[in-house]
């Protein structure tokens, strides 16, 4: 339970506070279990990482929050007026980035089944569709090159290269392999550049690459990296954009090793820099940079606040059960995910070892085994933290359990439900 | 791709039937993706089920459907003509099944996380309140006792008996272990038996066991119930019933080694007559068996229909992409689990090995890895098998994706939506 290194959480006085609010002040009248998130933490999370680009000369960057880590709209509102665009996957997180006032101009859609319908949506958002269409296979582009004929439009395109990477990740999270089905191999790629009917009625603006979430080495990235470059050389044409992905990985446990914002954006502008911008010549146009980062704004922002029910002793077996389930937060079931649990308030006494588990008939329905804490009583309310990532996005009802709800925090440190 | 021995799938003239009704002719004017389930499959399932329990000479059988794995409401009231009763593990749960008119006193309410608020509600169900708690813990039992004292009422209670067995199926659905949440351990419930302060205000009319769900081999399933037996001949009192629990395996692969409902009935009845009938004397009251299949019952009734947005080469990986995603049905991605993948349409032509995946921005986003498929096109609609359990149920809309709608074919073989 070591968060003295923790970036939003922290005990003052054995009460446990969310980027300097207390939590169970702020909350002790709210229904558990639900969501709590900081506009403040959000906000640093996403100047760090901008003003970072910016640091290291990166330019122009244009940081797009992948929305399906967390589509909160007063989340997204902040972002928006921090600049943030938005990377979507679907037409359900199109509409919410639009009700966001995120500019259209700023928003690129990737995923490999974008339909008809959606694509037709976003080339309707504004006069010039959106920033940019991912495309991930050449079947795609021609559905795209389709849609804009039929409405009169050039959609604007990059091409997602399936770099052939494998990262170090969870496997469900892994993107860059050649079996997956995210992106374009490189020799299709080379073929679409050479087939200029392919390319009718849309416009190639930038090439994309995306590896993976939660990515906590960097030497794939930078292997990626190196590829789009090579890539983007071989383009007869100056690109308005390259676009580097997300997946930089979050400190979920005290001991991950992991690589700092920092060093991700030196590798990012050295590595472009060495292959491509050098390369190129500097009377040329140079691309601006386009990031994809979800996990690493948003993870630490949110935490889970959840009721003990009971505590349940079954021989040497200490069971905390709580009223959140994996209905609610499906990472530690789901990808096995570390979280820290952490009572709200710190009782004292000697740490012992529990399972926290949840209500749901199954046994994956935990958030922690064998985790040594404080003495917690029924009653006592605990929080789940850095679960502002793929935490109330994968939530469902499963065992008709009422949808949890999502409170946030806004700069001013007033409570305010998610509308 | 073999379903010749499937009981509700096949196909007649190169088109899907579900049993007996063409998905295709049924659903042509039905947006994809949706689950679809056939009412005449799930009274078979169920009559099967009951009958057997019968033939087999089991004492007053009483049925309790498991929710979980699917609340659909016209299924429900289905089954509730048939007479089935509801084991349930929520209040959403409970309010389901007393909205399909099911008995309060047909209803048994397991679970490790019962709150006093869906404690209350069960008690005030009926004046009676339901037929049984099937209760997790010592802190559990105090917990009803506290309510029903409050209520006024005194509730019926079993114990789940921990068998401490380990079965054979997924390590997320195994709940029959000594470090698993659920049950209490026979020295715990020995305990209880002997401390009558426990037993105030509530009735014990039951012992009970669950060891687990898609359950494929039948011994651990015997050494449960001998441990029951034996348990309920320690009681100094006559119990009303024996709850057997549910997890009856169904062969979702078609190489998948599984006990028949037959044996399952006789292992039952034989095991119970052998340790404990028998012990007990003929001229004692006997129990009736209760059973908490879900799976069983509904499983093989749905199917998931789903369109094919577009294929894709990417050297030797061939990926149909479709427009149904992990979000609708997890169980591929959250237990690897194999589902048949089925045109509605079959096309003749070779077999091809390809990838089944979902429009879903992550890897774990598939239903099917190198499965030998005959060819299928842009806007052909497939099937997933044997959905109907835990598929709709744990559905959410990650990736901001709309709900997935439910359609039944009832018993004329008329299509009605789910309300």
């Amino acid at each position: 339970m070591d968060i003295k290194q923790h970036p939003t959480l922290s005990y003052k006085k054995n009460k446990l506070h969310l980027s300097g609010t207390c939590i169970h002040s702020i909350t002790k009248e709210l229904k558990t279990p639900f969501y709590l998130y900081n506009v403040e933490a959000l906000e640093r999370n996403f100047l760090n990482f901008s003003n970072c680009a910016n640091d290291h000369n990166i330019f122009e960057p244009l940081v797009c929050f992948a929305l399906k880590s967390n589509p909160n709209l007063n989340l997204l509102k902040s972002l928006k007026r921090l600049g943030a665009g938005a990377d979507i996957v679907s037409g359900g997180e199109l509409k919410q980035a639009l009700k966001a006032k995120i500019s259209p101009m700023k928003i690129v859609f990737s995923g490999v089944g974008k339909t008809e319908e959606e694509i037709t949506l976003a080339l309707n958002s504004h006069p010039q569709g959106i920033y940019s269409f991912n495309v991930e296979s050449v079947e795609e582009l021609e559905m795209i090159a389709k849609v804009s004929k039929k409405l009169n439009k050039v959609a604007r395109v990059a091409l997602r290269l399936n770099p052939q990477v494998n990262v170090k990740t969870h496997k469900h999270i892994s993107t860059g392999g050649k079996s997956h089905k995210f992106g374009i191999l490189k020799s299709d790629i080379e073929g679409i550049l050479k087939n200029k009917k392919l390319l009718k009625n849309v416009l190639l603006v930038g090439l994309s690459i995306h590896i993976g979430s939660q990515l906590t080495c960097l030497k794939a990235t930078e292997k990626a990296l190196k590829e789009l470059s090579n890539l983007a050389l071989a383009c007869d044409q100056d690109l308005e954009f390259l676009d580097v992905g997300g997946g930089l990985g979050v400190p979920y446990h005290p001991d991950e090793p992991l690589s700092s914002i920092d060093e991700y954006m030196s590798l990012v502008s050295t590595t472009i820099e060495k292959y491509y911008t050098s390369k190129k010549g500097s009377h040329q146009r140079q691309p601006r940079i386009v990031f994809e980062p979800g996990r690493y704004i948003v993870a630490n922002t949110g935490v889970l606040v959840t009721s003990v029910i009971r505590t349940k002793s079954s021989e040497e077996n200490k069971f905390i059960i709580v009223d959140g389930g994996m209905n609610d937060f499906v990472r530690s079931s789901l990808y096995g995910a570390y979280h820290h649990v952490l009572p709200l308030n710190k009782r004292s006494g000697v740490l012992k070892a529990s399972h926290v588990v949840g209500p749901i008939c199954e046994t994956a329905d935990s958030f922690a085994s064998n985790r040594e804490l404080p003495p917690i009583k029924t009653n006592d309310r605990i929080c789940i933290g850095d679960v502002g990532a793929y935490g109330f996005s994968m939530s469902s009802i499963y065992n008709m359990r009422e949808k949890i709800k999502e409170y946030v925090i806004d700069k001013e440190g007033v409570l305010i439900s998610h509308k």
